[in-house]
């Protein structure tokens, strides 16, 4: 049986340069990689902005996040026989719009020989320029078509700055669509810090990376259909990582909301998206499987459906905490919590979820 | 079967002229009922910030919100045997300390005289004075076990201001859990404006009402859980309307993110709650049935048990857009998803959340 990887990410050395060169001493901005000098060989990568402050020191970045070596190693160690990766948020979110083509080109071109050199067993989902004119942005989506193990693209939530529901966004949308690009929506950015209260920093980063990044994937994905993104680009396919955070508990809930909505609709009205968000959800979304429990997982499958579901890993995110544990707890409970989420009769639908529906949909080709 | 509401709200009258004599023209603080120039015989209610901006007139708030009598036919269209009907948000959190616990006093009283002039069909959760000196709210806590008809109390997720993980909330829940007080907790606050974008006044309420308020409800159980609120007050019962929000999506990644977190665990640190937010759940939550999916209800159900989720209908909020439509869609949406989220040999399970659980749970001595 083939388990495939559909959430795993890697920096590229060139994004390894990059994060480096953006430190630039106290208050530069995130995200970039640093030492401190009572540790000068423990880089450690900033990405969130208030990582740095008072005892806080992000997270290390060793090769787990650049080795190709590494990455082969935890796949076998897991039984992974085939990764899609990507590159990890933010992406290039923060370049410039003048730099961000170039530098997309080089990390997708990065990409493709990393996956050429471990063939079959590495694709990989490209970056975007965002930032950049939107011709640029086109180019690549285009010029991602010809690179061999490119299987589509990973995006945030912001879009071109202003989200995923910006009606400048319609372009990209379609050029993505036209091209039949798989778009992996990943969140970033989280929620307003306020939310977490004035006793968050007790809590180690456990709320913003628990709950507003996956809350950020859900208002992403609503705020996509209640503007009708798959009214007008109804071929847009999008996997959305942690399963669409908070999407399975509250789809019932935003069609509900749209349908008692007296502003969109009554006397009449027929504002907002023509098809409910279930709809959507069965015919333009994956989840992946980062979920952590059964529950998530069947309530994943119950609203998509057992073909759009698939394993991931986020490696390297969420390391074991002992040095000496060979086996991620992290992926093992994802591991069981699909276990737990099928009967021994439905054992063909598990190997979708672990890898047949990524090879299918994403045409892996695995041997 | 006896089918009973949990999540069921009524503003008595005096609470009505409490809002009404609130308004003193723009620029009063929220809430407050108010009529326009143009439709004198239109009273809304204006309970959002930004509701009461240009084109936005809040809602219409009718004897839907305070008869009892309408109540009562609500209940009888809608085969409800039983309802536990409690102070809607933001109940009394915008008053000041000083006017709060006469406040709260009147209207538990007058929840009371309403409960007993229709019993046993009526009883409710009370209202506390948090914006009141502590010692007032232990109070009011020990009075409504004096009170009939009172089942436990409503909350919001702001506690005595600083939300539900503050220290000074110690001897509230305290005071709760001796007097083996059930809470019912509810949002009001939803996010911060600025997750839903620039496009969000397009959109109607669906994003704040569908996503902002049960996250809100989310983010605030996750606070109690992760400040140990539950080891030291492991007695606490609390039921979380719109079924804990995103909690059975997102529990998983919780627990894991807890596990993960170097902050928190790691070497032999073991910082944070000793039980899993998964047995928590499970021993201390109950989750109403309000989600309008058959995927949230099993989801709630694969949580915290059959045993511990709740019907509710969230009346009279999302009334019919038809004005001729006696049967609520977002009742009937409600009761399909529990049909459909049983098979018929779980018949049982189907009317223990449908009645049952609230009967023995709230002890409602229905004939």
């Amino acid at each position: 049986m083939s388990v495939v990887d559909i959430h795993t990410h890697m920096y590229p050395p060139s994004y390894i340069s990059l994060l480096q060169s953006r430190y630039d001493g106290a208050g530069s901005a995130v995200p970039y990689i640093r030492t401190f000098e009572d540790a000068p060989d423990d880089p450690r990568l900033i990405i969130l902005p208030d990582e740095d402050a008072k005892g806080g020191r992000g997270r290390p970045v060793g090769p787990e996040y650049w080795s190709v070596e590494q990455k082969i190693a935890f796949m076998d160690t897991h039984n992974i026989e085939t990764s899609v990766v990507s590159l990890a948020n933010p992406w290039l979110d923060f370049l410039s719009g003048f730099e961000s083509p170039t530098w997309a080109a080089k990390i997708n071109d990065d990409f493709e020989a990393i996956c050429a050199s471990h063939s079959p067993r590495l694709f990989f989902f490209g970056v975007l320029p965002l930032s950049g004119p939107p011709l640029t942005i086109i180019a690549e989506i285009k010029r991602l078509q010809t690179l061999k193990y490119a299987r589509g693209v990973v995006i945030g939530t912001t879009g071109l700055g202003r989200g995923l529901d910006d009606p400048e966004m319609g372009k990209i949308w379609e050029a993505l669509e036209e091209t039949n690009t798989f778009v992996f929506l990943h969140p970033h950015y989280g929620l307003p810090s306020s939310v977490y209260g004035s006793r968050a920093s007790e809590y180690g980063h456990v709320l913003p990376l628990a709950l507003g990044f996956p809350m950020e994937t859900t208002i992403a994905v609503a705020r996509m259909w209640i503007s009708c993104v798959w009214d007008r680009y109804p071929g847009l396919q999008i996997l959305l990582a942690h399963a669409g955070g908070a999407i399975p508990s509250l789809a019932g809930r935003l069609q509900s909301c749209l349908e008692h909505d007296g502003h969109l609709r009554g006397n009449g009205k027929e504002e907002g998206p023509k098809r409910t968000i279930q709809e959507v959800l069965k015919q333009n979304i994956y989840l992946d499987a980062v979920v952590y429990g059964e529950v998530g997982i069947s309530a994943a499958v119950g609203l998509v459906g057992k073909d759009r579901v698939m394993f991931g890993t986020d490696h390297p995110f969420f390391p074991p905490l002992g040095a000496d544990e060979k086996e991620w707890l992290s992926v093992r409970t994802n591991y069981d919590a699909i276990q737990e989420a099928f009967t021994d009769e439905q054992d063909q639908d598990a190997k979708g979820v672990l890898g047949g529906n990524a090879i299918k949909v994403l045409r892996l080709q695995v041997d």
